[in-house]
């Protein structure tokens, strides 16, 4: 696997890189970006995923995610993909910015004309996973993952349905439950199909009443988001943990809104809560 | 004078907002954000003015310049304004990204057809702070100014132009001698004319020689900055600093660029640096 590499600054005395490959999962272009933080030589360092919401690329938390002070002085490694696969071969839905491009789901597609290049489960769950620990200075047996929104979906999902594989798994303003949300039927439906059956291992809140389940649980969520009560409904993912005896700190943060600035208000909080679970 | 709110987001526990309103110093509409921290209510707080370099608008250093945290834990307001006039009605050097809209390199323009808009010397130095005096939880007696590139030079000039208006001035990666290099060269003589002597005003270099004095400085730059050596030449500011007994601290930073990857890196220390000095 040949890896491309886009840019490299420095930054808070470790490196912010950005790559590209060819992905064997999307048979596209992929780009990632990948913050190593100051190490000695030959060490090798935990790392945090983070999944982003719809829309985005890598860009959005690279420029705007305020990681880089806390995987600095924690030695986390930081890795954030692109939410779908990108190209002009790609199909997509014209002017919906919650289906096709930037909006990936994090599911495998089984429905045309998805199935062939909308495969960003596989990509995340095991090709980027094999890419990185082939070229970065990686401990792959201390992985964490977080994401905002679809991204925290993703996190949700991907930390319920592998145990063992992820140390902790925390969110940003999580869709909980997208079986039951707007943008989770229209997404799931199209890329899976009208069985909603097929969609449990794609939802967090199912995955967890199907039996999953994760040691705890970080969540922050504003409470003026806007989309929190048509699309994230926090609620769903409280009371499933509840039922389930998950141990889900769930926070409720007054006057937060969807935006980065809330993401990068709770950021170094969250680097911080991994790194504690990510040592030794 | 009349404050349009283009956006308020709760960030770091404080308010990050941005703001527009018709100027009279450029006679254009002008944008710029300001970040009010946490604080009690009816207090004042000191304020750390930011400007910006080349190409930018407030919104570079708003989106990627990681201040809020460090502004939230000090107490201290952070305003960055804009780098020229704005508008269809604005004349521009089409394809110049150092000269016109987006370069105004904080000077009152006296030549045409610049004259009318370019006057970001009075825009910065008079008119915003009034406004922000008059909108804001401000403290204007103790105030602070940084700035990056061409925003440093305007950090620079301004505060050695305006002794005992700041208490603490510092840059990150400033144009130092504008006369002596290529863009300020290019941008004194259009805005200004041929007469060097009247560029003297507008050069942090010239003005030291000239006689005026900062009690003190903190100056980072990278040294795998593209522009060090034909642009900015950090070691005139040093030379000048040292002949005139100004107590300056000029880090070379290892490895860093001239991106916001290298002013996000620092941001936290120039905030804190100054915070001390705006204590009380």
């Amino acid at each position: 696997m040949i890896l491309e590499t886009v840019s490299e600054n420095r930054a808070h005395r470790g490196t912010q890189g950005v790559y590209s490959h060819s992905s064997q999962a999307t048979g596209t272009g992929m780009t990632f970006s990948v913050f190593v933080p100051p190490h000695n030589e030959g060490a090798i360092m935990p790392v945090l995923w983070y999944l982003s919401g719809l829309t985005c690329t890598h860009a959005n938390v690279t420029e705007k995610g305020e990681y880089r002070a806390a995987c600095a002085e924690h030695g986390v490694i930081f890795v954030a993909p692109d939410t779908s696969p990108r190209g002009e071969d790609v199909p997509d839905a014209a002017d919906e910015y919650d289906f096709g491009k930037g909006a990936g789901f994090y599911v495998d597609a089984t429905r045309e004309p998805w199935s062939r290049h909308y495969r960003m489960r596989s990509y995340i769950e095991s090709e980027l996973p094999d890419l990185l620990a082939a070229n970065f200075p990686v401990d792959m047996t201390r992985q964490a993952i977080t994401g905002h929104s679809m991204g925290g979906h993703g996190a949700l999902t991907i930390g319920l349905r592998n145990p063992g594989r992820f140390r902790s798994v925390s969110a940003f303003a999580p869709i909980v439950a997208p079986s039951e949300v707007p943008w989770g039927e229209k997404a799931l439906g199209r890329y899976l199909g009208d069985n909603r059956a097929r969609w449990r291992e794609y939802d967090a809140v199912a995955l967890i009443e199907d039996g999953a389940r994760l040691p705890e649980l970080l969540v922050d969520q504003g409470t003026a988001d806007n989309f929190l009560e048509e699309q994230l409904q926090t609620h769903r993912l409280a009371r499933a943990c509840e039922m389930a005896g998950i141990g889900a700190t769930i926070r409720m943060q007054e006057g937060y809104d969807h935006s980065y600035y809330f993401i990068a208000s709770f950021m170094a909080d969250h680097v911080r809560w991994h790194a504690t679970r990510l040592k030794g």
